[in-house]
């Protein structure tokens, strides 16, 4: 491709309305533009990015024997009611209605669309395994798009799912995504990690998540430098630091006057009393039933994992009028004990205290004396949020926490759908059972997003090869010259016929603004053509991340160029 | 590929709900899914065909130095109001709220989004000429989805828009589509014609339509044997038949009673007066306003001329009583005499003709002796509908007419777009123009469609070489047998080599079986290995679509399946 007959709208300035690299960087180097909130445009630079990561998934899904489809964007209410999920999915569903006044929606994940095919065409244990995919557009009513393409209310997304009848099969499966992504992301150049997730709305047991260490990332994840433990915060385990509770003759629940004393920290102050060995109460509601939450004074709640708990995302903190009408006080006072109807979730880490403090539902009263199993029952789960330093759970050596890039996630589902759609197939002795699913997803634009993340710099992007808009650039100083010209138009070719994606430079402008554009939208090698290289027969090839320059002679930079970009660095 | 490890869902019976053999075959072979209505999952043989067709799509827009896009599905409903389009797009566009009441509406076409970019990106003639394109989905909410994927309301469409600054520039990038359709379809393997066709609510001048002549296809188009005129029988012209109105002594309007008689025969039996002597008086409203219209007595209205002619596509027949408020009769009683604040527009064909008759705006009146430009004045223009047998415009041949399949639209858009939403250039002295645009629509489902609807028969489908989900099915009659299925195996790798896409059968399915699925699918060669074949040490390799039969020896076969293939008629 030469410049002359492309499309390169880099920006001079940065745009004022970015701030993390990648949409910065994007918008300067003239990848996307914007459409509206979370809604862009890809240019032709992201356009040939994107094509290539999606050619790179496409052959890794071959490998492990995926067939391509490509179902519908627009999906009637009705397979959705099937699962259950039209109701859960909330707004996050873009929702319309046909010139009929029949409900459809935007398809936000297409479980239910490829268990409808599944359901129908998939009958015998010797249908089965079926690995089935697509590569398509998602769309999310997300409640804060931002950072440009980290999150959009439209992308694009490689979903997968598989189709097994039995355990031993969805394992194979997963295990197959698994290794295909690792390659996938190998390929496009990324460092990026492997962390323990949680299955949120998708319901299933396990799950993983791909994700890159990036400062931008809206994710967190626990890693551990003594086990190699690591884990989505949502998940994410750690021993909580032991805290002694004092023993006391008479270990009953007695009320405290803590007038206006609301807060853990107040109360700490007032009472004298860690917030470690107090227990922070929360009253919730989901699907209109109160349930208490409780956890360790000092710890935060982890509403993911509270999701998990409950099996539903259709759960909010409850409001003050309703904590005042269940529990009698205001959400400054509140505890577990005495309660009625009202379900009680514990963490862990309150397990086996005594001698507590915690809110007496009286406003302005808290009681001391308060030992869980005795005063209270109630289930314990983890619910705690893992904090920097903890100990790991596995190796008890200090956790770190990094910020993270979600790229890619895979769930062992099971038969929450096929269970839930009737999606049945007989099996070898002829009974019929639900198959056996698994999910697995890959948010293309999040690839192009993470490489820029991990790989730029003051002057702009710097793409791996693989997935770069152009493997390289050819700039002569000045096009116009006979000799620079002839010995750019023949590097050009020469590196077309060998596989190279190259761009020539042939505008009519400075050398500088030149290299500019070059360095900024991430071309990862250059070959600069000067009149002084010429006149001893050489050319420089320069590695765009390193910015090594090396004289080469031009009979050698096609060579040069090929050696560089297959070990790339 | 291995039919073990593919998805083959071909169906024994036909679908009950199919009409037109390409619904029909589509579902039949496992190409499609119906989701719902208007609404389809494209299975893995449907998909491999449709992505062949893109990459022929794509190498054709390479060739004329168009650049890939890949713009939003969903458009804020600002970009649609800066046209004026979000008002008159109607009930087709799919409108919807975001969580915040924001209007949003799904791209049924792009034009909107590409001078959103070319306004904030094109700013001097320096940086035209552009072509533009994208393979994209796009949402229609048709009033009446039917025939599988030939009127859906979920599509994938290859648009493509120019930028120029001038008519020439406009003209030439007009002329590069209309060549790269040629190509793509020729390359495609269908027989189609280039027909005149209207702009509709598109706006602009010149359109073309390449069309496919097929009983299935929605419209119809006219044709002349003598000199090659054809047009869509939208913008269709024709010499209506010569009538002799009779002299009369005093050419004035007189009322007679027609008690009634409401329709042209009515009358025509009633007062002895022929059809073609009559003038047939429709009343519209267009946007608000009533447009009374006028035909011959004996021709039809064209409404697609209609909206050339009014400039839109918001116009209606009068209600009852709207007709009874503005002319004092009902609709079987109306004419053009005597009427006030009501805009005519009459057919051509009623241009010079005297003595005629018309209603009476009277119930059960009709007035005789009625002069076109003495008794009313109306403008003239064509608006007739064609019919088969008139005369050619051109030539005065007969005309015939077609049924006819529509793959592509290419339209000279001018500043139709530009002016409304204001993307302009400076151009050579500096002076600030509107661009010139034209638009380029492909529809990639219907390529598949048209080559169903042209090539099958009654064992199904027969599609061109090109663009069939493989080109080559190697079948053993039995794979279990070990001579057959090394035979098979080495084949298959040839083939490949030779850069094949091919087939293998190694499904445990009777012969009969086997060749009924790949005659129903339509690969273009089979190669049947059998036990007599293999004593000689040939195979039989089969034209699909000729039924030719030919032994062959194996050492041959995959060369001769490349010739057949490349000369595949």
């Amino acid at each position: 491709m030469r410049c002359s007959n492309f499309f390169l709208p880099t920006m001079r300035q940065d745009p004022s309305d970015a701030e993390v690299p990648s949409h910065k960087l994007l918008l300067k180097a003239g990848y996307i533009r914007q459409l509206g909130s979370g809604i862009y445009c890809y240019l032709p630079l992201a356009h040939r990015s994107l094509q290539k990561i999606c050619a790179i998934i496409r052959e890794e899904h071959e490998k492990i024997g995926a067939l391509e489809f490509h179902l519908a964007a627009l999906h009637p209410a009705e397979v959705w009611t099937d699962s259950g999920r039209w109701d859960t999915m909330g707004d996050n569903m873009f929702r319309l209605k046909d010139r009929t006044g029949r409900d459809l929606c935007l398809g936000m994940t297409h479980e239910e669309i490829f268990t409808f095919i599944a359901r129908r065409e998939l009958n015998s244990y010797k249908d089965l395994p079926q690995i089935w995919y697509q590569i398509q557009t998602k769309f999310r009513d997300e409640p804060r798009p931002k950072n440009g393409l980290l999150r959009t209310r439209e992308f694009t997304m490689k979903d997968s799912y598989s189709f097994d009848q039995d355990a031993e099969g969805l394992d194979a499966a997963y295990e197959k995504h698994r290794r295909a992504y690792e390659n996938i992301f190998d390929r496009c150049g990324l460092k990026y990690s492997i962390v323990d997730a949680s299955s949120g709305a998708m319901g299933g047991s396990v799950s993983a998540e791909f994700v890159v260490a990036a400062e931008a990332g809206e994710d967190e994840f626990v890693s551990c430098a003594g086990c190699g433990y690591s884990a989505n915060t949502e998940v994410a385990s750690s021993q909580p630091p032991a805290i002694d509770d004092p023993e006391t003759e008479n270990d009953q629940p007695a009320p405290v006057h803590t007038p206006d004393q609301k807060t853990i920290n107040d109360v700490a102050e007032f009472l004298g009393v860690e917030p470690g060995r107090q227990i922070k109460s929360l009253l919730f509601v989901a699907e209109n039933k109160p349930i208490m939450v409780l956890v360790r004074g000092d710890d935060q709640l982890n509403e993911a994992k509270l999701e998990s708990a409950l099996g539903t995302d259709i759960f909010r903190p409850a409001r003050p009028a309703e904590i005042v009408e269940i529990l009698g006080a205001e959400a400054g006072s509140l505890g577990p004990v005495g309660i009625k109807d009202v379900r009680i979730i514990s963490d862990n880490a309150l397990k086996g205290r005594r001698n507590m403090v915690c809110g007496a539902n009286k406003d302005n009263y808290h009681l001391t004396g308060v030992t869980p199993g005795l005063h209270f029952q109630a289930e314990y789960i983890d619910l705690r949020t893992a904090r920097a330093g903890e100990p790991c759970p596995s190796c008890s050596q200090p956790l770190a926490i990094t910020n993270a890039l979600e790229l890619a996630h895979i769930f062992k589902l099971g038969t929450r759908y096929s269970k839930a759609m009737g999606a049945t197939i007989l099996n070898r002795e002829g009974k019929e059972i639900p198959i056996v699913m698994g999910s697995y997803g890959i948010g293309v634009e999040r690839v192009l997003v993470a490489a820029i993340e991990l790989y730029h710099d003051d002057d702009g992007i710097s793409m791996p090869p693989s997935i770069a808009p152009f493997q390289l650039i050819i700039t002569p100083v000045k096009y116009d010259d006979d000799h620079q010209q002839e010995v750019a138009d023949k590097l050009y070719s020469q590196c077309r016929e060998m596989g190279i994606d190259v761009l020539l430079d042939d505008r009519k402008l400075s050398p500088g603004v030149k290299f500019k554009d070059a360095d900024l939208i991430g071309i990862p090698v250059r070959i600069t053509i000067g009149p002084r290289g010429l006149k001893q027969g050489n050319v420089e090839v320069v590695n765009r991340r390193t910015k090594e320059k090396i004289d080469c002679p031009i009979e050698n930079a096609a060579e040069k160029t090929k050696q560089l970009l297959d070990n790339y660095k």
